[in-house]
């Protein structure tokens, strides 16, 4: 992804592996969009941290860490408690038990853990290219496209799943234009999805996620794209709190609806979105924006991260092999 | 209504009119819920400024900010201009209007503008009481009810319009929760309405705003109030921005949705939403969330103050004469 510092544009992934120093670097995502800094992981406690504090966040960034943390685990000598580890930090992500097993598996069978995480992440990769240009063909010139929290390079190390088709339509010199919710409590959208966009020179306007539904009842919005961070076989999706909304609103005013994610993200072990476990997080990132305290001493919340939307409210899921309806999710080969 | 301070509990207004020094005082709601502060105005355009810049805020509280800055304009010996003046201030409240042009038939009339004001803001008071017993009605032991903003005593002078019911619910001994939308983007849920709760005792949780459909699809919503700024002939009203979301997310899931909102509310001259200006407001209330900047700079943002909701979704309107239907809002004598 593009990274102006300064006068200067970077090419740069949001995690990666530093094979000199075995240690794993990330865009610390923490500090943006106010400052652009490095995080160093030197062992898989770190890369854990790193993980459950989300320096990194994103289904499959968070499963390129944890492809790279298993090999700071397998120089420590402690590939299963690594493992064990790292799979304790974030029970949503799919991504991450999917790296993860894969490296153990790789390790037992005797492979190359630095080849192993990355050809693992070499197909994130390429997914996400794929996803943007299948995603593409979705898009016309002049759309006004939706998405919600930040589905982008940062989140899947380089492109981005929802924001993919964006960059490529964008680089096929089509005029795009993106409403980006902001995506509370945590703030994605305004502050990472607006900014890789910024990067990227795609115009943009950040709303309120309450704002939402109204822009679409004007007609403004022609396309809706979201992540997922696991989709069910039978469709059904987890991903940010609120993408539920955005789906019912757009179903509601018949703006097309696109799930984009790579098929790591599918999980046929589960039949429904009933069997997805939903993460409950600290009631202070609703009680604070940012460093704002915002409610009064003494008041309670609640905080589910993320919630499942039923599959009759998406048009399709664009993925590596093309774009798939709901339906057809069941014959997908893995 | 209620507002404790360190061990005493006050019973205070959220506007009122000081006819010794001939000034209206204010509790300064930008300043909850961190700390209780008043404002004072002596003259109509530092009334101008409190409702211009949310000193007050609540379509009712305005109307009886603008009907007590009526008095000074009066004293000011420039009704006419102090009428402009106030009327500039927000274009959706339609009780602005309707408070401001009763003041100037009362003072053309000759009518004492005291008198008058304070007669118009008894009307107010009287009308959320009512509002307050006939919502009860509605409302069972137990129920968990959400809303959206806050439509509370500080934006109605006292008892609130969709607060009145839970607070008499509460009075009657009902074991009442209330779900509580932080309402971005100036997060009025989170700073007055849960203040408000918490003053008088009432439990309840904040929520980000898009949790809202998660908890109303997982069963945890049995009921949403909410006020309304302005209601067409047809029962299109507008609302803080994101009631519109909320409402469609109710039908989806089967959860009644009330409006609460005296007759002053209704704009029978109106015959549907599509008539309703929406409010712009700065983009900084979205590029900021209180003083802490969320988004990179050189993003822009859009920032609808209200939206319009159909009368489809709206199960009734909670009214001083009882609970009506949006089809039978035309029989209406105002």
């Amino acid at each position: 992804m593009k990274v102006k510092i300064g006068d200067s544009v970077l090419e740069m992934k949001s995690v990666w592996y530093d094979a000199e120093n075995r240690a794993v670097g990330f865009i610390d995502q923490r500090k943006l969009p106010h400052s652009i800094e490095t995080y160093i992981a030197n062992n898989y406690s770190e890369v854990a941290f790193a993980i459950k504090d989300m320096v990194v966040r994103g289904a499959p960034a968070i499963g390129a860490a944890a492809a790279y943390g298993m090999i700071l685990g397998y120089y420590e000598k402690e590939p299963e408690r690594a493992a064990e580890m790292l799979k304790s930090t974030r029970p949503t992500a799919h991504d991450l038990f999917h790296a993860v097993d894969h490296m153990l598996k790789s390790i037992r069978e005797g492979k190359d853990p630095v080849e192993a995480a990355e050809n693992y992440v070499m197909r994130t990769l390429d997914a996400c290219e794929r996803i943007g240009r299948y995603g593409n063909d979705l898009i016309d010139d002049g759309m006004r496209i939706l998405t919600h929290c930040n589905a982008g390079a940062l989140a899947t190390v380089d492109y981005g799943t929802a924001l993919a088709p964006m960059r490529f339509a964008h680089r096929d010199g089509k005029r795009i234009f993106v409403w980006v919710d902001e995506t509370r409590p945590r703030l994605q959208g305004a502050s990472l999805t607006a900014w890789e966009l910024l990067n990227e020179g795609i115009e943009h306007a950040i709303i309120a996620d309450n704002a939402a539904g109204h822009f679409m009842k004007r007609g403004k919005v022609d396309m809706v794209i979201v992540g997922a961070d696991r989709i069910a076989k039978n469709g059904d999706f987890a991903n940010k709190i609120g993408t539920y909304e955005k789906a019912v609103l757009a179903r509601e005013n018949k703006v097309p609806f696109y799930v984009a994610a790579p098929l790591s993200t599918f999980d046929l072990s589960i039949d429904s979105g009933d069997d997805i476990v939903i993460e409950e997080r600290s009631e202070d990132e609703v009680l604070y924006a940012q460093d704002c305290r915002i409610a009064p001493q003494g008041s309670n919340a609640r905080n589910p991260a993320f919630d499942v939307t039923p599959a009759k409210y998406v048009r399709g899921f664009i993925t590596e092999k093309g774009v798939i309806k709901p339906k057809d999710i069941w014959k997908l080969r893995m």
